[in-house]
C-alpha cells in the first residue's frame, strides 16, 4: 500500500510538473504487468522440468519448450510449427509468455485454462504425438519424478491432471514485467523516447487499443481477422467457429498479446507477417481502414518494441534420467 | 596449493586409519574431474547463446542443444539423432559433457578439436542443414550478436572461426566434477556403498579400465568394437577407417567417456544398448570374453551410476531477436 501510495504521489508530482504523458496507469488502456507471486514453488519446479522434457512426446525429441521456446520470447519464431515426423503445423505457435492473462488458450480459445491447454499438444498426433497414457507411464517409471510428484500432490500415482496442473503452474510464472513502456506508465518519463511516445499516441488514436488493451495488450477478446477488408490467407484455420459452431465466429481469433512482440515474430495466426512493419500495415488496413505512412508505422513499431519486459530467468532444469523400465521413445516409427 | 595439501593430508590420514579403498587418486586408473577455470567469460556467454540458437539451422528448429541436450546429460537419449526434415542420423549423439577431455571429436575422431567439431553439424545436410555462409548472415543481421561478438573478438565482422571458437569455449566449461565416485577417490570413504566399491574393483579387475581410464573414464583412445567376438549391428558406421583409410581401423571407435553414463543412454555408436545392464553385458562378452553374472553386472552398473557429477548450472540463455534483415528459416523447403 505504501509503495503504491509513493508511486501515485510521484505520478501526481510528475503531472504537476507538466509531464502530461506520465499519467496514472489507470487512465491508460494498457496497464503495467506485475511480477507474479509464486504460490507453490514445488509445483512450479516440477512443471518447469515437465515443460522442458521431450519424453512427453512419442519421439523423445519435442518438449513444450520446442515450440514455446523460452529463449525466444516463448515462441518458435516459425510461421507454423514443426510436429512429430516434421509435420507442418496448421497455425502459428502463440507465445507462452503472459499466457495466464489470456481469456482462453489457443488462437480459437478452445481451451479455457492453461491446464486444459497443456494436455492438448502432448496427445496431438501432429504435435508431440504421444498419448496421455504413454506420457504418464514414462513419468511413473522415473523414481525422481514420482518422488517430486508425491511431494507436490501427496500421491505417488502420477496422472495427467497433476502433470498439466504443474505445467500450468510453471507457465503462470512466465510474466514479463518491467518493460520500458511499463516504467513509463508508472511515471518514469525518461523510459520512452519521443518517437515511442508518439507511437503510443498513434496506437491509441488509431483505435488499436480497442482490441489491444489491458495488462497483456491483448489476449482478452476474440475479434474478426479482416473487419474493414477481408484477410487474404492460404491458412485453413477458421477461428472461433471451430469451437462455437456459430457462423458469426468465422475468422474470429483471440487477439494476441503484444507484450514482447519484438521477440514473437512472425505474426498473425498464419505467421504470414514476417516483420512488425508488415503486421502494423496489415492491421491498419484490414482492421481499421487506415494506411499508416512510413513515419507513422515506424513510430508505432518503436512503441511496440518498448513492450519487451524481463524475460524468464531460471537455471536450465536438469531432468531425471529414465530407468530400465521407462518406455523408450520411437521417433522413426 | 594449500587446499590440495589439505586434501592429500586427509587421504593420508584416511589411509592410516585403514581405509584401503580411499587411496590417493594417483594410484587409480581413474582420476577425479576438476571444475574448469573459465578463461574468457564473455566468450563463454556468447558461445552459450549460440549453442542454444536454432537459427544456426536451416529450419530454425535445431540447435546444438537439440541433440546434445544439457538437461539430459548432454545427449538426446535417442539411438540415433533426428536431423533436418526428421532425417534419421547414422550414429548415436555422444555427450558434450566433458568432451574437451576427448582425444578427438565424433565417434571416428574426424575433428581434432571442439572448435572443428562445432562447424560440422551446422552445415551437415542431415543435421542442421544450414551453410556456414547462411549461419553467419543470420548472426551478422542481429545487432545484439554483432555487439557481443565485437566485445569478444574485437571485430564486428562475424565469421565461422569466431562462432565455433565461442561454442567450443562454452563446451569447455561443461565439466561435471563432484560425482560420488570422485568424492570417494578424494578420500571420502562414505561416498560409495559397498556394492559400488565392489563394482569398481570388478571394473578394474575385469580389464574395463584398459580403455575406460583417465579423468573422463574413456575418451582418450580409439579401440575396436568387437575384440573377442564381432559386434553385430545394422549400423553402417565403419569407425576410424573412414578417417585414416587404414583397413586396420575398421570398427575402431573412440572409447566413450563413462562420466554421467546413467544419463547418456542408449549406449554404443549405434545406440543399440538400451540399458547399462545390457551395455555391460555386451562389453564383457565382445571386448573381454567375460560373461558377468547378474550380481557382478549389477555391481558394475552400481559403480557406473556413481560417476554422475554436477550437471551444468546456468540461467537459460535469452537470445537476441532477429531483425527485419535476418534471413528467415525455411523448415518446409
Amino acid at each position: 500500500m505504501s509503495l503504491r501510495h509513493t508511486l501515485s504521489l510521484a505520478v501526481v508530482l510528475a503531472a504537476t510538473a507538466g509531464l502530461a504523458h506520465a499519467a496514472p496507469a489507470s487512465d491508460e488502456p494498457i496497464q503495467p504487468l506485475e511480477a507474479p507471486k509464486v504460490k507453490n514453488a514445488g509445483m512450479v519446479e516440477l512443471g518447469k522440468k515437465l515443460y522442458f522434457d521431450p519424453r512427453l512426446s512419442k519421439s523423445g525429441f519435442i518438449s513444450c519448450n520446442s515450440c514455446h521456446n523460452l529463449s525466444m520470447g516463448g515462441t518458435d519464431n516459425l510461421k507454423t510449427s514443426i510436429g512429430d515426423h516434421w509435420q507442418q503445423g496448421p497455425i502459428n505457435s502463440p507465445t507462452v509468455l503472459n499466457s495466464s492473462l489470456n481469456l482462453a488458450q489457443f488462437w480459437d480459445g478452445r481451451a479455457m485454462t492453461l491446464k486444459d491447454q497443456a494436455g492438448g499438444p502432448i496427445a496431438n498426433p501432429g504435435e508431440m504425438a504421444s498419448t496421455h497414457t504413454l506420457a504418464i507411464a514414462v513419468l511413473q517409471s522415473i523414481p525422481a519424478y514420482v518422488a517430486e510428484y508425491k511431494k507436490v500432490f501427496g500421491s505417488d500415482k502420477v496422472d495427467i491432471e497433476g502433470v498439466t496442473k504443474a505445467i500450468a503452474a510453471f507457465e503462470e510464472t512466465l510474466i514479463t514485467p518491467n518493460s520500458r513502456f511499463d516504467k513509463w506508465l508508472k511515471g518514469d518519463k525518461k523510459a520512452l523516447t519521443k518517437d515511442e511516445i508518439a507511437g503510443y499516441e498513434l496506437f491509441k488514436d488509431s483505435g488499436c487499443t480497442a482490441c489491444h488493451n489491458g495488462p497483456a495488450v491483448g489476449g482478452n477478446s476474440f475479434q474478426k481477422m479482416g473487419v474493414v477488408e477481408p484477410y487474404q490467407s492460404t491458412s485453413k484455420a477458421e477461428g472461433r467457429v471451430a469451437v462455437t459452431k456459430e457462423e458469426a465466429d468465422r475468422f474470429n481469433f483471440k487477439v494476441p498479446t503484444l507484450r514482447n512482440v519484438e521477440m514473437t515474430y512472425p505474426y498473425f495466426h498464419d505467421g504470414e507477417a514476417a516483420t512488425l512493419t508488415q503486421a502494423v500495415d496489415t492491421m491498419g488496413r484490414i482492421q481499421l481502414g487506415k494506411s499508416f505512412t512510413k513515419e507513422e508505422n515506424a513510430k508505432i513499431v518503436a512503441f511496440l518494441k518498448s513492450l519487451t519486459g524481463d524475460q524468464p530467468s531460471f537455471l536450465l532444469p536438469i531432468l531425471p534420467p529414465s530407468t530400465d523400465a521407462t518406455p523408450r521413445p520411437t521417433p522413426f516409427e
